[in-house]
């Protein structure tokens, strides 16, 4: 199947549980059996990925005996004509009338009384082992969090409406409303900005540094390849309070090169940039005023278009002057660090622009702040850099992992974090409009999970879904009330230990569980043991086995585990 | 002001930022004054306090300013008639039409543009000191969770509909629906037991051990006074998989055993009894079949209600022959331990009954087993504990607190963890009804935080909402870059260290910071220091200072942080 196939599929696949919608069918079978899907399929087709490992776990028996696909089926012309190809199809009787129709439909459905076996469109499970991948994610980034200090805070996963209406501009289409069920009128959060500012505001509060690490909801067109869901974490960390000029803000790119450089994904570098220098920028150019937010926005694309894609959206779409736009061209290319911004300090068109000047004076403060922390040799200072969002005020920033690093298939990654200052939104929610200054960064987990479960999957240490240490296991018959009581000392003992579910398990399926799942010692007890008093203890990745007194079992497996370490 | 009116007004208040509405008046001034407000309102008031502490943060000058209670305002009658008493009411002149009544309400919420600083009913938001206690209790819990070798799962915050519908009887009113805006209808998950019958069936799975905490969603009417929220975490753990009798069902019952005593927040018993005994109770004394579940639900309410109330339930609402009633009363009275269950295997209505008898099998292995295992002390055999939910078919559970422990306001804590087995439900999403039997329990999450909390408060050693190990103070002017070269150093070697935001803060200041936020350690900084390559390290509770090399300063840290572990 040509790759334009696959991608087809695995749209259809994100929206139906199986090819022919809802049940499973001959299609599946057919499909799987064709040679066109990879043994493998690639994370850039997360459906396609689901189906397939669902379609394995169907028995040859199961497969040989699911339905003929329904003519009429609802699926993609592309697929149909290819599953048709290599497939009978079973011939529904055309209805009689519309009414009758619409009956029959609902009957087909009713009668298979089946269930929708899939997770709502841009959602998925994480099943163990990405959960594994996603703690040791979150628990480094939360390592730094506190490294700074911070607190956590919690907020509702549902809003007010009236708390998010008028917050993010066009993309409040994108809101997910709550069904009026009588009371109140809510929506879910879109991120977690907007609840910290009304959290903010509601408490009063004067100043906090806290974190955030929860999902946010987006009707979005889900991109699941590269790492855009409808349910995603956001990561977020915050400094609200009125401070001296850019520590908190060289705090927050400090804690981004922490982040970053801990979790170890790579190269990477940080951008910065500044509202008032693109305020002045704009300015100084020409720009009307009104204007300044959609240029601003249209700048925002320069990292996913080329300049004459966005200068064309400047000039045809957004009626700006075409020499104004080629003059704010010259300015967004730039990029550099202190040499730059003292060239532009002294620019012709610049030096008049207070916004500018202070944007400049705000950056060569971050640069020399940066230097005492030493973070400074990741910053770019880069003209083209915009952010999306209307409430930044000051400073803003996008960390970026160096392309090419994570290998074919993904492209490149683009943004693991971003932020800026917004020193407005805490007003909005104030009844006397008196805010409080904000400077903050989010970061980007669900990518940061791909990279960090592509890395994992190219070594040979996997990470561990459990977390067991001693595996107890029966040598002989009739030892299930022995392996029991050892659970029992072992878990008092503070020590992280399972068994066999089994009255009588078989000794070499328990070591080979043992092994499989990457737990470091068994206990082994047979009836001579029991006789004696004793256990062995057996040393999986060694095989070396010692025998020890049961009343010392706990002491030296709290040594060896501590050796281990 | 009486504990009823307290009441009234914490309703009032849950559905309303201020006493007026949506906006602050001197209504809340006057009530705030009257000497009515308890000056720290209790846990059972949830509203009055966020009230209360939102109202604290005025200033003097503020409260005064602020307008009069418009008559009119949407207030409770009680609550009107107390601040009345106390205060002018501005007369709001009559509307002339109900067309331009409705412009006015319109506009003097527009005219006013505050947002509504509120959560939705039946949520909150948890602030730092809040979260800290929560990671402690959740921490507790996985730790133990990891004892069993169990795996993480997460399934997104919504489902399809479809998945919902026809999972919780006459609770499924209780459901967060979201508006259909295109696309799939989907609902807020109502608990985790669903999704993860839905998981296991969509991957075809045949054995798993697996927790997932998160929150879930029911539009109940909300008692936050007793931990009842719209929005609360569950805690669940599950074993999935065709297993030896009862083995899974020890395992679920050790697990409580094991949080509740590693938690230490007091006695406990662990209730357990059978949906077969129940069954073949109701079989024997001659309830008819289709009304087991009825019937059922009524003994469900034991706890709450005396036998009276329950009786009238099955015979007035429930249509039961009144002395079938009594003869159920006498078997859901007792409760008792292995010598009833043998009493009760060969009592006369039971002897004949399988479903009884297979019941009791069930127990006395338990019994065994969780002797075995070292927690059959805690075991209550109870026949009045039936369990809410319909889809139990075998042993069921629910650990209590016991009364009395808690001290006043609360009154009694009640079930902080309950569960059972439940064999059909993954069947029910199995295209072929192939079901896995699944034993699980879940833990009251916000019952254990609630008594947590209580706990911390009445002791000296107060939980820390940050980790910070060392505060960086300037002894003098002119020490910021030193300061944050410091940070700098102490981070790069994983030392948690926060400094002031200012630029020359006042060095009592500092000390009183680094005192007031439990930082052990304060790096001292002045000019002579860095003249001579060194700083201070001062104790913040002992107040003695040393001097150290400023090359060895990480070392010496990081050596009297682990002496003080």
């Amino acid at each position: 199947m040509a790759e334009k196939e696959l991608l087809t599929l695995d749209g259809h696949l994100s929206e139906y549980s199986y090819v022919g919608g809802y049940l499973p069918t001959q299609a599946d079978f057919v499909l799987l059996k064709s040679g066109h899907i990879p043994s493998d399929p690639p994370h850039s087709l997360p459906s396609v990925r689901r189906w397939a490992a669902h379609m394995a776990s169907f028995s040859a028996s199961e497969l040989e005996a699911l339905p003929q696909l329904k003519d009429g089926c609802k699926i993609d012309e592309q697929l149909s004509n290819l599953v048709k190809n290599n497939l009978n199809m079973e011939k529904k009787e055309a209805p009689k009338n519309a009414g009758e129709q619409k009956k029959g439909a609902q009957n087909s459905k009713g009668k298979s009384g089946k269930f929708v076996l899939k997770t709502p469109k841009g959602t998925r499970d994480y099943n163990p082992a990405e959960m594994a991948v996603r703690r040791k994610v979150f628990n480094t980034i939360y390592s730094v969090f506190h490294m700074h200090g911070a607190v956590e805070i919690e907020t509702p996963v549902f809003e007010l409406k009236e708390v998010l209406t008028g917050k993010y501009g066009e993309d409040s289409k994108l809101i997910y409303d709550l069904e009026d069920q009588g009371g109140e009128i809510l929506s879910l959060r879109y991120d977690l900005t907007v609840p910290f500012a009304r959290y903010v505001a509601m408490n009063k509060i004067t100043n906090i540094k806290r974190y955030h690490v929860a999902r946010v909801y987006r009707r979005d067109n889900p991109a699941m390849t590269r790492g855009r869901y409808r349910e995603f974490y956001q990561c977020d960390f915050d400094i609200a309070g009125q401070y001296e000029a850019m520590l908190p803000d060289a705090e927050c790119v400090q804690l981004v090169h922490q982040v970053l450089s801990k979790l170890d994904l790579g190269e990477y570098t940080i951008k910065i940039n500044h509202r008032k220098i693109l305020d002045g920028v704009f300015g100084a150019c020409g720009v009307p005023a009104e204007k300044f937010r959609p240029i601003c926005s249209a700048v925002d694309k320069l990292d996913k278009s080329p300049w004459e894609e966005v200068r064309k959206e400047m000039v045809d779409e957004k009626g700006l002057d075409p020499s104004v736009a080629d003059t704010i061209g010259e300015y967004v290319k730039l990029s550099g660090r202190e040499e730059l911004i003292e060239k532009l300090e002294n620019d012709e068109r610049l030096k008049g622009s207070a916004a500018a000047q202070a944007g400049f004076a705000d950056l060569k403060l971050l640069f020399e702040y940066s230097k005492a922390l030493g973070c400074d040799t990741y910053l770019v200072f880069d003209m083209g850099l915009a952010r999306g969002l209307d409430y930044y005020t000051g400073v803003i920033y996008e960390a970026v992992l160096k392309a090419g690093q994570e290998g074919g298939e993904e492209g490149t990654v683009g943004s693991v974090a971003g932020g800026g200052r917004y020193d407005q939104l805490v007003g909005m929610f104030d009844p006397k409009k008196k805010t409080v200054p904000c400077v903050g960064v989010s970061f980007g987990i669900e990518r940061l999970f791909a990279i960090q479960e592509r890395k994992d999957k190219a070594q040979t240490d996997k990470i561990r879904a459990t977390q067991t240490e001693v595996f107890v296991a029966s040598a002989c018959k009739g030892m299930l009330m022995e392996r029991l009581k050892l659970l029992g000392t072992l878990h008092t003992a503070g020590i992280k230990a399972e068994s066999s579910y089994k009255n009588n398990p078989k000794l070499l399926n328990q070591l080979q569980y043992a092994e499989d799942n990457g737990i470091p010692m068994v206990v082994l007890i047979g009836e001579s043991e029991v006789q004696e008093g004793v256990v062995k203890v057996r040393n999986t990745s060694s095989r070396e086995e010692v025998t020890v007194k049961r009343d010392e079992l706990t002491t030296v497996i709290k040594q060896r585990l501590t050796v281990n370490l």
